[in-house]
């Protein structure tokens, strides 16, 4: 079993910074695929299932070394982890018969098994590269396909268990940060006009569209009607004029707002290099503050990698799996608050 | 004028260190004595006033340098940091014609002129020394009796505008920080009892009882039909009792709270080390916790001697006098988080 290679490690495909501006972080795309003949998986038997799933795992292609997750033998701080990495979904998780992940050992390639679909194929790259990810992912899709009989109408395109992801069968999602257009106010009326573009948003660690982190995720809405290309081009015009609209509320706190922005900043380095009790949603918000002053050139103690890493570290489930044991909130607290010091050089004499 | 000796000097006789723990910062002597065949302050023309106030400056003892501020002559600022400072009484500051303070050059020693009384002589010492101050403000006492007929009867001992001063005219209060006996929610019922032993109490930078400092005044209440050690004996116990309560208190936190009392110093320092607006009511609150740090071994970033006097730096009137011009409130957060980052050697580099 490999899985405490891909549960201890905290990279999640984009801890290294892609582009200066760092507002993209990362790039995910998904294909949803079907075998032929075979129900979708909420009608499988146990053995149906597992059928479907050694089949799937035995059709992996050998250029590239795969780690199997059986989720039958999965701990639960280890799910955890698979679900806040992006690697697996909840719905997957939450299964056990013939419910399995394959993981490439860069963990930039994933293939949940019998989740909705019998197979849900994901890339995950740094920054804001659609275009790599979908020559990486249909790479992926057509070694796949040469072993698989996969259900494809003429008219349909792929088929799929929910008429949502029918057609291509293609969500490309890209996680954002938006820390100015969030203090500035302006992010309510940006994210209203994104469904007219065939586009979805929520707030990635926290409740629907809010996000303590400043981070979101931006989806196509849309598989159907449309060719990958031009679902891509989209997603691409539509990122692009969000980042300028950010770099321009950065240009406006720096002019306008400049003393209360290095106090944000400021007062978030503070917290997080000598806090002795971090609660992960805190640990958010100042991680967001820290990574918008890395940004703006106001916070010279922390790199981007660092703060990238520092975020994804901070998240509950690795926590947890770090201490192998079951914790408390208050010692899962304090862990958090002992590996923000850390990165910022701090110990025990504040 | 010396005025500005005074004024821009954060001096407030208790900057020093006196003891290890520094519950008690300063112990405050005052007493209260008129002139014979005057009336009292508020019955006496201008003129009357001035002569009060030189017949008052030409019996101040030679053996000490005097610097006398008439309040005719003080700027709003200057009289902002008297008070701050606890040289002068809002009373007197209000006022014009023959109001005066007199000052020695260590600012241990103050006379206010034409306050209530004709004179209120006042003594200020690092720690908890009663006993010194009565030696010191007894002798300033003896030498300005020899040169003036101060007012006394028998029966009723000092004569002074208000009863309650009657009798020895002294007051003596003591400054203490009692941040662990606040947070374990004790103080209420300790500041109870403290009428009954004839003592009164009020919260330092706050409102009422209330204290964002942590820091409390404690004063004896009653003047007349108890001699001065009787009243200085008193006081020293009761003190002495509250030490050793906050004492046990820190004890009890340090044993049962330690995690949540690093976390809470923790933050303050990192608030105070890294913001660029600082609110004078928080800044207290934050520089509270630092003392309580550095009194517990948390701390070791600031020395008791650097905290004490940021506490005081940090307050309204002496920032605005730093200034030497009228700040708006923003103006002066800022200039108040400069001056706690350079405390914690931080420049702008966070």
């Amino acid at each position: 079993m490999a899985v405490d290679k891909i549960t201890s490690m905290p990279y999640a495909g984009w801890i290294e910074p892609w582009d200066e501006r760092q507002i993209v972080l990362s790039t995910r795309l998904r294909l949803a695929r079907n075998i032929n003949g075979r129900p979708f998986p909420n009608r499988l038997t146990d053995a149906e299932a597992e059928a479907v799933a050694k089949e799937v795992i035995a059709a992996l292609p050998e250029d590239r070394q795969w780690h199997v997750l059986h989720m039958s033998e999965l701990l639960q701080a280890e799910k955890g982890v698979l679900l806040e990495k992006h690697l697996a979904s909840r719905e997957l998780l939450q299964q056990q018969a013939g419910r399995a992940l394959a993981v490439n050992d860069e963990q930039t390639l994933a293939v949940m098994i019998n989740e909705e679909d019998h197979l849900r194929m994901q890339a995950i790259l740094p920054g804001l590269q659609p275009e790599e990810g979908w020559r990486q992912i249909s790479l992926l899709d057509d070694q796949l396909a040469a072993r698989l009989d996969i259900a494809y109408d003429q008219r349909l395109g792929f088929l799929t268990a929910c008429p949502s992801n029918l057609g291509t069968g293609l969500r490309v999602s890209v996680m954002v940060h938006l820390p100015a257009l969030a203090m500035t106010g302006k992010l309510d009326a940006i994210f209203r006009r994104l469904p007219q573009a065939g586009l979805t948003v929520r707030g990635v660690y926290g409740e629907g569209s809010q996000s303590q982190s400043g981070l979101y995720q931006i989806s196509n809405q849309i598989t159907l009607g449309h060719s990958e290309d031009d679902i891509i081009a989209q997603l691409r015009q539509l990122v692009e004029a969000i980042i300028a609209q950010e770099v321009q509320a950065r240009e406006w706190l720096r002019r306008n707002k400049g003393l209360q922005l290095a106090d944000a900043v400021g007062r978030a380095v503070g917290v997080l290099a000598n806090a002795h009790l971090l609660a992960g949603r805190e640990a958010m918000e100042q991680i967001s503050l820290v990574r918008l002053g890395v940004a703006m050139g106001l916070c010279r103690r922390i790199s981007y990698r660092e703060v990238n890493l520092l975020m994804v570290s901070c998240r509950s489930a690795l926590l947890q799996a770090s201490a192998q044991k079951e914790l408390t909130t208050e010692e899962r607290d304090a862990l958090r608050a002992d590996m923000a010091r850390k990165y910022f050089g701090g110990g025990d004499a504040v």
